[in-house]
């Protein structure tokens, strides 16, 4: 199974893509789709369209997952992360791919066992999981891949559960 | 000048079209873009995008204007209205049409005289001002027309303004 983990912004959007079954991830790709503060908004939520078709065309994902974004963050710039986060929802939608939104916390549980583990421990922990030779940078091109490392691990729990159900014939 | 103007929501996002001078606008059509609360919000936003083309490709105006939305108006619905506003950005950026944002105080203070009008007395001044046998409906329909007057009348002074600076020779 293949993930594509968004994590939404304006200024810089980060992208992983990972791979593999939930015992042996293993990085794809990662990166950010930057837009210039000073271009005007419109453009700039266009550029992070364009930028996440193709991602999504190039790596084919079978999953996306995307970080769930709340209006009290910082409401300067909640805006275009809301807008971004939209587009990413889009572009899965529109290519026919399950995509899924996890919260902060979540994301932060699942990879380091903390829900306030600080955005070091993210890199570090991602860098541990799939033995890289080092963090991937930016912060943002590193949080997309910890998004798609746990949209791997929960979704994988949920399918066990599923098929336990299942077999159980409670389902 | 053909202005369309975009009253931004995922429940119902209202777009309304008008044509003519700032002494003689005229409407040409108004509805709304209507999802389904129970939709999964991916395929809500890929609605309102088609929706949307489909306003600006068989309307093409010459300008469109945006309701600019606040944070912290409603945490719960904020999201899906900041991603709707952003996609009708991105659907006038896409096709070479300039966007402008106008706020809700600006839009009722140009149609009614106040920034603190209620809802009911927007409709009445649209209705009286297009010279309309009956107010637009839902009150959506009728919030986009009064955004799409506001940015008419805005545009003309804004743009008298600049001819008058040009013609002094200050710009």
């Amino acid at each position: 199974m293949r993930v594509l983990g968004v994590d939404p912004g304006l200024t810089r959007c980060g992208v992983g893509v990972i791979e593999g079954t939930p015992a042996k991830p293993r990085l794809v790709a990662c990166g950010v789709i930057q837009t210039p503060p000073d271009m005007p908004h419109e453009f700039r939520l266009v550029r992070i369209e364009e930028g996440l078709a193709e991602w999504f065309d190039k790596y084919q994902p079978d999953r996306a997952a995307v970080e769930r974004v709340y209006a009290d963050l910082n409401v300067l710039s909640v805006m275009g992360t809301a807008q971004a986060a939209g587009l990413a929802q889009i572009a899965a939608a529109k290519r026919g791919i399950p995509v899924t939104l996890h919260t902060p916390t979540e994301v932060k549980a699942a990879i380091t066992g903390s829900g306030r583990a600080a955005k070091a421990q993210i890199g570090a922990m991602v860098t541990k999981i799939l033995k890289l030779s080092e963090t991937p940078k930016p912060a943002d091109a590193a949080d997309a891949v910890a998004l798609a490392i746990c949209h791997l691990w929960r979704g994988s729990a949920n399918q066990r559960i599923e098929e336990a159900l299942a077999k159980a014939g409670k389902k």
